[in-house]
């Protein structure tokens, strides 16, 4: 039986059929898709994302095709690490998600010598699903047995944006935002230190662990599932009331 | 083998990957994603469109998070019917499924001790997914040999609007739109007397059976798929044609 | 087993499940979604994407739903061609996708003579979503063991828009735009000739084959992986930037 294969995107509503008819047809049984509303051609929002939501999903080759340089230089590249393949472009997007599933293990990196694809515009069709469909049909852990592997090339890293911490403040930058609003920051939770209230853009706003805590409509910084500090309105919109948006650095402050 | 799981929630683009990877992890082999576009927050309107979509799924341990109290105290609640499982928060969300559900029959409800979660802020991955695991894998009829399961609590319920009914009028709530602009009202078919034509905000307007027995852009009153009186316009948008929007109450009068 | 069924349609979020629901209770094991936001009751656009997105599919049963006569006289019909079947209204939607089917085979029509259906509003569960669940469970090759199953109708045909193509220039008209804001036109890459470059609304752009032969934000005409010519911006958003959308006309010329 051929592995799972996962597919995310930023492609939208109708792209993604094209690549999942390529992987039915070459007999994978299981395609689960993530997404495929990542930001368009946000390779950092998109590593972001995925790298929260990876590491919950079974073992599988999963395909990732966020690829503004499609059709020019880039390779194609492979990582291996824990059980798992990733497949994608080598712009970076895979690489926080493969350093997401590695814990202490080194992420181990393959090209793959595709044939000429059959356009230069859609290679997540044309490239990137038959070399999923390749490596799940042979099993990842048997990956060399592809004649075309090699594992030559240093794979291009990606960093997420990290925040620069002071004694008594930190400058934080939005990395993503939610569709309930919420402004999550590069800041991990364990960097924040234990205060009861912090000032956000003037306004002093309690550090508590869940939304309920305030009431209906007010503001708080929490921590939040995916382990980073975030802005938040309960029930409400934090990147509205804090006016911030996807790459604004906000000082959040406290006493101490 | 296990039970099918369908999950619904209004979590958008990119948090459900991480619920369906839980439920894959745990084994469960059919996972059915109904949607997860459900108007953020919005219990009512949540329950009117499960209401009716789940009458027509498979036997399903059904999984359902909108949950604006996440990480407050409001309970985890199970309802089983009809040899379906509901698995949701409990505020009022599932009720009005369960009800659809029931037919003559009166829905068993459970509690849940789960196990301390990971995060506060997403209870969808860290509470419902494995309670809905762990249900499909006992089987739904056989819930009682989950040990932490309890029956003891009387659960939320919901009333979706009900119409103001007059002898030749009635004051009807706009409880959804949807995405071909046609606002659903929440007066049963049924209520609706026998006439040919109606006054709404002062036109007078056919009532027919089906969008086409009008010119394309003419306005209709209808009763539709879900057995509710619509506002609708042939190949056009009622809610704009009306001028009206969820929550809006609108009167329609009769002669007779 | 029965056949793969795929499903498309204009529905947006909610309505798609209930299509779902019924194939799964009918015994159907695998369906699969290709889009469920095809334009709203734009015929042209969704044959176009279809038409485009089939080809690369398994051998299934393709319920295709977009149904702006839902309601009135039009038909259910029923395409048989290389080994699929297409189920949609005769309203056009699914001609352009049968002869993207047919290659040299000249596609066959049936019609369905269906029970009379729950609503008057809602096909895609009460009509076409059955019709389908019958076929894929027969079998494709074995439609007419279906006994309400006729093949005496002239289906409805639709042409896609086609280009007026002169000696040194063309007026072609924009036929979709896609998330990245690609403008795809109706005409065949076949038809434009070897330039380096061609003027497209008063500027002179260049003619190449992938977007990263130009700078980041610089216009190109290209051919896409449909097959047509696009206007197209590297990593930008073509249709803005040649203030072109759908059903535009747009000249593009050339020295020669």
């Amino acid at each position: 039986m051929s592995s799972i294969v996962t597919l995310s995107s930023d492609f939208g509503p109708y792209y993604p059929a094209a690549m999942r008819g390529v992987l039915v047809r070459r007999g994978i049984e299981h395609v689960m898709d993530l997404t495929h509303e990542l930001p368009a051609q946000d390779i950092i929002q998109s590593a972001f994302w995925l790298s929260k939501l990876i590491p919950y999903q079974p073992r599988a080759v999963h395909c990732i095709v966020v690829d503004p340089g499609v059709g020019g230089t880039r390779s194609v590249i492979i990582f291996r690490v824990g059980g798992h393949a990733i497949v994608c472009p080598d712009n970076g997007v895979g690489w926080p998600v493969a350093e997401a599933l590695a814990g202490e293990e080194r992420p181990e990196a393959f090209t793959f010598e595709h044939v000429p694809p059959e356009s230069h515009t859609f290679h997540g069709r044309d490239v990137f699903a038959p070399v999923a469909a390749a490596i799940a049909t042979v099993g990842i852990g048997q990956l060399e047995r592809l004649p075309t592997v090699e594992s030559t090339m240093v794979p291009t890293t990606l960093s997420l944006p990290t925040p620069d911490i002071g004694k008594n403040h930190l400058e934080t930058e939005i990395i993503a935002t939610d569709g309930f609003g919420t402004a999550i920051t590069d800041t991990p939770g364990s960097r924040l230190p234990a205060v009861d209230s912090v000032e956000v853009a003037g306004q002093r706003v309690p550090v508590i662990d869940r939304y309920g805590a305030v009431e209906v409509g007010a503001p708080l910084v929490t921590v939040g599932s995916h382990g980073h500090v975030e802005l938040a309105v309960n029930q409400g919109d934090g990147a509205t009331h804090f006016d911030v948006d996807v790459g604004d650095v906000v000082r959040i402050s406290w006493n101490g």
